[in-house]
């Protein structure tokens, strides 16, 4: 019976091939194939194969990067196909079966766009970073906390390095990171791979040994205060920031450092975020000067020379601003984007002021994960030292 | 009698999905949806309605509980429709579309028969024992581990209980729990609510603080010793239980006594195990009487007067053998059904020659996870004490 499946299998590759002959056919499973399928694949001029059992559908595409490609039907109504050369690193992409977006049947699954969607890892130059490695290992530990302004359980994640089981007089920094819009609390530690990536600069020397909390921003409005129409939770604009301010500074920050084993001070505690969550840490690390002495903001913005004079107690509490981007994010800048000027500009210049500034651009990506798992590995060297 | 109930139970099935106009229109949705979403839903009468959006397509069904059920389109391409009435508790579905077996893309997503798919919760009349609430919190943390025998480094769960985080100089017993076939390391967690039965049941003092660990069974062979054609992971009949055997006692015990604070004797140690799981639990603690001296089997089979008798050292080291299943797997079953014995018999019987057995049913339920979360509960107050 599997023998029969293969051959099958195989049969409907080759008939694949044939209809689109100029693919390289060196594609090799994704890692974030499910345990023993095979597809999502990658090749090595990058591009991303998927295959789809839907016999009696008419019409099947592979819809990632913004460009929707059309998969082939085979014999036993398996559809094959693959996207352009995508850039390294990770992409959020969909399966369309006959105008129903859907994940693919085969692939992991990540929280994008505000649903779970499949995820395609395409081999970077520099994957071995955030390769799970016989390193020591840290964990990343879920749990629930009570929100009181929320009026509910919420839930988040935890990475604590691997020697914070053993070292039990010690006390750590804390790095609290948020994801993008339409993303959740299981981003950073999916996605983002944030164990790999301090458990690798840990065990390289690179970083000190600090706890990371990842939690979602987008905060269930209280029943009463929620707008008419508004289901709780799910992305909104509608609160954006302000309601995550409070929920942050007043509650998950003292449930932290109750439950850890923390350095309760400004000078120990980090925030960074990438896209709308680097713009909620401008926004929540300005505010709260006296509690954040160390900032990231990876694709959503710069903190400028106007913003440091004009926030009372910055530059006397402030150790580290990290500003990041992807290349190709700073080659598409239009007139317009953010406020119009240049975050390399903008962070030499806060940096002449003296501030402790740093700038990085992510070689070959986009507004995408890479971009964030690489300005992440760059931060952690510069906390806490 | 209850064969009778069960025909009219499913004869009334047949009626609501044949002539679904008299559904009850009082649809929640479960707590299963995706952030924001609203289906699947559950009625008062434990009927599963789904909604999905598929303009182009000619057939969309909903597949739960080994019966398929068409779907109606609406405007705009929504089809919509529901399942007859199911057991209290999870379960496992599917959406076809034009063929193509996919997850619901508005439910959350759960590894069962070798995939990830979707689930949904029908409201259990004592589904408050598994409830996220305000109480002390435990963690669920996901750890890599390196094993030698697999070659390769594998993801594990640990629960730790609230009191672990602060009683530093306190150690704790551990439950080793195992999942289904076709499912992994993610089921107890997830599915299985381990975090809120053992934090509801501990901050009520009907169990004792301790660790559980959920790792996979299904671990992958190395290269040289995979089978032609098996892939790597995946569910295999190939290596159930030997191999893991050998994981969980010379790889896994090590790492979790290394990593954490347990007591390292049997006593203080546990295994248990739903379905496939259970019959792993029962070879790997009669192969390892030293080891484990505490037992469950969810589902599973049983420990037979004949098993204590032939297993050198059982009747010494055994505190405590629990036997659950679920009312309907009883009611179901047919001669030839595991040995073709009575498990309650099996189990009077062990206890009558003097093992501390215990048999659990759990009301109204089949091969599923709420028999197996309400055998967790039963099982965690008789551990340890």
């Amino acid at each position: 019976m599997k023998k029969i499946t293969l051959i099958v299998a195989v049969a409907s590759c080759f008939a694949a091939f044939s209809a689109n002959a100029q693919v390289k056919e060196d594609f090799v499973p994704s890692t974030t194939v499910q345990s023993g399928k095979k597809f999502p694949a990658v090749n090595s001029e990058r591009c991303v194969r998927v295959q789809v059992t839907a016999p009696d559908a008419q019409s099947v595409k592979l819809d990632i990067g913004s460009v929707k490609y059309d998969l082939t039907k085979g014999e036993n109504g398996v559809w094959t196909g693959e996207s352009a050369p995508q850039d390294e690193g990770f992409h959020y992409y969909h399966i369309i079966v006959d105008g129903a977006t859907i994940p693919d049947p085969t692939a992991l699954y990540y929280y994008g766009s505000g649903h779970w969607t499949s995820g395609v890892e395409v081999p970077a130059y520099d994957d071995d970073f955030y390769a799970v490695k016989n390193v020591p290992q840290g964990q990343v530990r879920e749990m629930f906390y009570w929100s009181e302004s929320c009026k509910s359980m919420l839930r988040c994640f935890v990475y604590t390095p691997e020697e914070y089981e053993y070292n039990l007089s010690k006390r750590y920094p804390v790095l609290y990171i948020q994801h993008g819009g339409g993303e959740n609390e299981y981003g950073w530690a999916s996605q983002g791979k944030v164990a790999q990536i301090m458990d690798n600069l840990i065990a390289e020397g690179k970083a000190l040994p600090f706890i990371v909390v990842m939690a979602c921003s987008d905060v269930p409005a209280p029943q009463a205060e929620r707008p008419a129409g508004r289901p709780a939770g799910g992305f909104s604009m509608a609160n954006f920031g302000a309601a995550y301010d409070k929920v942050l500074v007043d509650e998950l920050i003292p449930t932290i450092d109750k439950t850890f084993r923390t350095i309760k001070d400004s000078d120990h505690r980090a925030m960074a975020g990438l896209s709308m969550g680097g713009m909620i840490t401008k926004m929540v690390t300005l505010k709260h000067p006296d509690v954040f002495s160390n900032i990231g903001i990876f694709s959503g913005g710069t903190i400028t020379v106007a913003d440091a004079d004009r926030t009372p107690g910055f530059r006397e509490t402030n150790k580290v601003v990290f500003v990041g981007f992807g290349s190709r994010e700073l080659e598409n800048r239009v007139p317009g984007f953010g406020d119009g000027t240049d975050p390399k500009e903008e962070t030499e210049d806060v940096k002449a002021s003296g501030v402790n500034a740093h700038f990085y651009v992510s070689p070959g990506t986009a507004h995408e994960w890479l971009t964030w798992r690489r300005c992440l590995y760059q931060f952690a060297q510069l906390l806490f030292k």
